[in-house]
């Protein structure tokens, strides 16, 4: 390639490097060693900058997130709209750039920084366009044929959770998934010969992933072009690029941790521009000849887009069916009338699991919702996600599955399934993304669960065995801090429903939701239906489940709770303590209720106790009182250990009354109320 | 090998089959595979039945704990305290036999079930016994060599915690770790080939694993043996010894997902026990010859034991120094007055990132406690996690360190660095194990955490950049739920220490105990000393920091909003609304003082204002009203962030003035007290 390679290669580099010299924080030994590897790729992706949800457009992660000044510089550079304003407010309050790709930043499809999220994320999506391209590519009408890439790091490779995406990527052989390993032998601690001396192309290789290198990346760009071509013509596995880098290229600083996340000192700036044939005393300053190089790349972005759109109106004449569906899909709503197909109970109906009452709600929306798209890590007989006669997703080469199928199997993974749940969402074409496993164990995707919530993708977790309830597995599986845990995490709906209307309750919310992930924690053990329970009541997060008059005590509960706070109410009026229950199953979506729909559940004048299973911690937000387990479980049949924790209808009654009496004398006011609004 | 080899080994499928029948819950299908390689290498470990304490004894840690039926077994046959009768009653409430393996059950180190997470506990022990050899070890006298073994499935080697910590053993070249892989290709959905197709031995080998193969180790005795002892002689590197089983093995549905998780039916138990020529009438039934052949393998066991004792007499004759300290290492006591080496500042002192200020703790510290070994994800110079001239714990051969070092280079593994930590802390000989990360990525390790304190493994985390504080990085890196998630564990130390003397007073404390591991948050940022803060008031958890005649409003925080609370208090008391300062470095330890005490602090008639940059879940324990943060941060530079949320002196000023005049007319009682004891 040409001078002019090199000249708009450096231009990235001297960019990046005025960026977080101006923000005096940031990384620049990153974005200035993988200029090289950026300047190739963003030269030939497919993206339009000036229509951002272009559903074909290639797709890019950043997984080694800290070095997010090289993404803010492209974006710069290819027109989107970050401006050299924008640069200059680099991690500044307020700003369009913050320190770290956040989702919701022009041009940024998922929240990275922490590591080893980005590429699970960028194995998400490769499995969603690899779904929407099997079920709507037709003969002539390639749909969705883009690539989904992405540049990782040491330290994503040191992660678990990318391991973990990484070999079912590889099982998945998912040829769409390019992904540009930044070989650059250096991490913060210093040379990543420290800790990490593992042959990662030879484990990639293991995994079942193509391994390409570039031995120098920092200024053979032909090469990479060379690999990326190689990359691009591999269907049946994912690629890693492997490109040996020098941190920090053409600093003072070059190839050490210093260079890795400090700014630049002025002198080094200097000498930077100074050898790159830059004028040091400009800061900011982009080459006429590089913005018009940039200009023609989008000019011809954007003449793709067109000609898809196109293609797209011809397939719509032709297939008007998928056409439609797809179109309904791309405007992210449901199809009319979907929740009409939730399941109604009565309290006739018979008493069952409330993970059985996921697997029916999934078998009715199956078939209307071809958006959604789930699975579970290992757990599928137990959290029973699979509706009958699923296709799994699986590479057509073996033989057991499609990718037009849409349950996944992700295997004892965990934090992957979480961050793959955020990449299908994150894909678009309103993609409902569900995975399963024990409550207790979406504590292991801890870090992608705090991701969901804060990009705003609204994933699903079926949280199944989700207490003491479960029995002989033991305190190793019984979760006793995760609900707290869940509730903690701002944006993010945690139910617990009580009997089949709240199931249904659930999942409707959660579908409905665009910006906002669940956890639905499901029993393993048998509840019954409710008299006083519906969807619509339920779908408030919390409402009255059944009323006395002058009711002097709330037991306020939730899922396998409830049926025991109504026995233990129904015993409690009848002995002359009028009670009212309360069912809460998601805090968050009751928080969002009006004031006064809010008190009128739980008013003045009236204590509440809480009946659940796990930590009391939190609960304090609600009640005055609290029946739980602040201490881990034990092994042993559910209803043993239900007694001998206190979980009986004679406990709640003597607590109850004994919140009764220690109020009878004092002022009870709301929890809800207070000083100060929230 | 011989018929009665065969004949021991299916004693132990046997009777594996029936403890899982009698309890009519459990995972038979594991242990019968696994009989033969538990059969050979227990035959060959170094234990003493009677001394369950030995420090020098062979450690075994079953991974796929759901095999624990297995242990059980082996235990009984062994001559540990677990009787038939214990068998009988397996996963049954207060049995000795729970459902996954507890520590605390006899001849049990750590607590398994969680896939992934045992391998790496093994990878801390043998990290300890590596660490406790080089330092101890003198020529005539190995006062240490034993062995760590593992057994894990595949369930393990896909969850991304054990690729961290098989990644690090590599790195480590930890010879003394060998572990069996049980390559049985089921798992709970079906066959493995569903989703993971990986190539286990070439990853393992990438990790620098060596890796050995018994084709078929249902029967070839001798294969497994000759594996065995190929790794004993192998001490370079881990060894992974990959052994091909059928899951059930001897069961009709052998081979097959339904003998993983379900007892074997009654007809199938009786066609196993003819087939291996053991009466079908009889249930946990064992020839008096193997009960035997157990008895040679305790009693040579036991000799072991007793020649390890007469040899570390004559070492304390000849090495009294070590020998002394060793002693005391064993008893699990610190050496005396070792606290008078905990840092006191007076508020004269100059104000200090609290990070720093742990970074002092530890210099002080290192040299008289040689059973402090730690190290830090990849973030040694953001964690300050490293004392002066520390030596790295690293192989021999790399040049760059010692198994003698006491500083373990992470890499950015934090799941991995907490189950190593539980490992080492199991391993015994007193050792305290931190490890440093950010306080938002110790949510990375939510599974070892959650295990650490659940088997009592008193380790630290040491928990920088602990809040909106960090600044830049943004809302990916700040914490906001992190702290209630922690706090919600029952047996978990959260502190969020003031100052210096707080820091002092949260290692004092954690490095004491001997059950309860502890989170230490830790700010980026300056902190002043503060009037009134000492080592003894905050080692209770919570205590008047600043008090004022007829106080009418309590602020209560914790941390870098302590000092926030004293501008504001003293503001306020000038302005006629006399203000208390309460600072509450940890919950759990302040839980657990006195109720008396703990009135003292928060008694009726004074409303408490809690003030924490974080959310304000779990408050509702002690105050009234709270100033948090219940929506995620903001990457700018601290104090911009700081003002723009609302934690500036005035704001404080404002919330507790509205605080004060809602109480006003009100009855406020103490959040301490309630109808219900907890």
């Amino acid at each position: 390639m040409s001078d002019f390679t090199t000249k708009a290669v450096d231009t990235i580099r001297v960019l990046a490097a005025d960026t977080v010299a101006k923000a005096n924080s940031g990384h620049p030994g990153a974005p200035m060693g993988m200029a090289p590897a950026a300047h190739v790729l963003f030269s030939q992706m497919k993206t339009n900058p000036k229509n951002r949800k272009w559903i074909n457009r290639d797709r890019f992660v950043l997984s080694n997130g800290h070095a997010v000044a090289l993404l803010y510089v492209m974006f710069h550079l290819m027109g989107y709209p970050i401006s050299i304003e924008d640069l200059k407010q680099f991690r500044q309050l307020h700003s369009k750039t913050p320190g770290h790709p956040e989702s919701g930043t022009p041009g940024i499809d998922v929240t990275t920084g922490p590591l080893g999220q980005g590429i699970s994320n960028a194995v998400g999506m490769a499995i969603a366009q690899a779904n929407f391209a099997a079920k709507y590519n037709k003969p002539n009408y390639k749909i969705s044929d883009n690539h989904v890439y992405s540049f990782f790091g040491d330290g994503c490779m040191m992660e678990g959770v990318a391991s973990e995406a990484c070999s079912l990527a590889g099982h998945l052989q998912l040829g769409n998934l390019i992904a540009f390993y930044d070989d650059n032998k250096i991490s913060i601690d210093g040379a990543t010969s420290l800790a990490f001396t593992e042959d990662v192309g030879a484990r990639l290789t293991a995994y079942g992933w193509q391994v390409l290198e570039v031995p120098d990346a920092d200024t053979d760009y032909e090469a990479i072009a060379k690999a990326l071509e190689k990359a691009k013509a591999t269907t049946n596995k994912p690629t890693c690029i492997k490109i040996t880098t020098t941190i920090g290229f053409g600093s003072l600083n070059a190839g050490s941790a210093s260079v890795h996340g400090s700014p630049l000192k002025p002198d080094d700036i200097v000498q930077l521009k100074k050898k790159f044939g830059f004028d040091p005393e400009k800061f900011f300053d982009v080459p006429s000849d590089v913005y018009d190089y940039w200009r023609l790349i989008a000019d011809k972005g954007e003449k793709a887009n067109q000609e898809w759109d196109l293609m797209f109106e011809a397939y719509c004449q032709e297939y008007p069916e998928e056409g439609a569906e797809i179109s309904r899909r791309l405007s992210e709503k449901l199809p009319e009338n979907w929740e009409k197909l939730l399941p109604v109970y009565t309290p006739q109906d018979k008493a069952l699991a409330s993970r059985k009452m996921s697997e029916i709600v999934l078998g009715k929306l199956e078939q209307a919702l071809p958006e959604l798209i789930g699975g579970s890590a290992d757990l599928t007989p137990s959290n029973l996600t699979r509706w009958t006669d699923a296709v799994d997703f699986q590479p057509p080469a073996l033989g057991i599955g499609s990718y037009a199928g849409r349950y996944i199997r992700y295997g004892v993974r965990e934090h992957a399934m979480g961050a793959i749940m955020n990449g299908i969402a994150a894909y678009g074409a309103n993609f409902k993304a569900y995975g399963g496993t024990f409550l207790n164990f979406v504590s292991y995707a801890a870090g992608s669960l705090r991701l969901s919530a804060l990009s705003g993708h609204p994933v699903i977790w079926v949280a199944t065995h989700d207490s003491i309830g479960l029995g002989e597995d033991g305190p190793t599986h019984q979760p006793i801090e995760t609900l707290a845990h869940f509730r903690a995490i701002p944006n993010l709906m945690v139910w617990r429903p009580a009997d089949g209307n709240e199931v249904s309750a659930a999942y409707k919310v959660a579908l409905e939701s665009t910006v906002t992930p669940s956890v639905i924690a499901l029993t393993r053990q048998g509840i019954p239906q409710l008299e006083g329970s519906s969807i619509e009541k339920a779908a408030r997060g919390g409402y009255v489940l059944s009323d006395v008059e002058n009711a002097r005590l709330i037991l306020a509960a939730t899922g396998s709770e409830v049926s025991l706070a109504v026995d233990a109410a129904k015993e409690l009026t009848a002995g002359g303590l009028p009670t009212r229950v309360v069912s809460l199953p998601d805090f968050f979506t009751f928080d969002h209720q009006s004031a006064d729909y809010k008190k009128s559940i739980l008013p003045d004048g009236i204590p509440v106790l809480s009946v659940e299973v796990m930590t009391t911690f939190g609960w304090g937000r609600y009640a005055h009182a609290h029946l739980g387990l602040d201490h881990f479980g034990a092994s042993a049949p559910a209803k043993d250990i239900f007694k001998a924790f206190g979980f009986t209808t004679e406990d709640v009654v003597a607590k109850a009354k004994k919140v009764d009496a220690y109020y009878a004398d004092k002022e009870v006011l709301s929890r809800l109320d207070g000083p100060l609004s929230y």
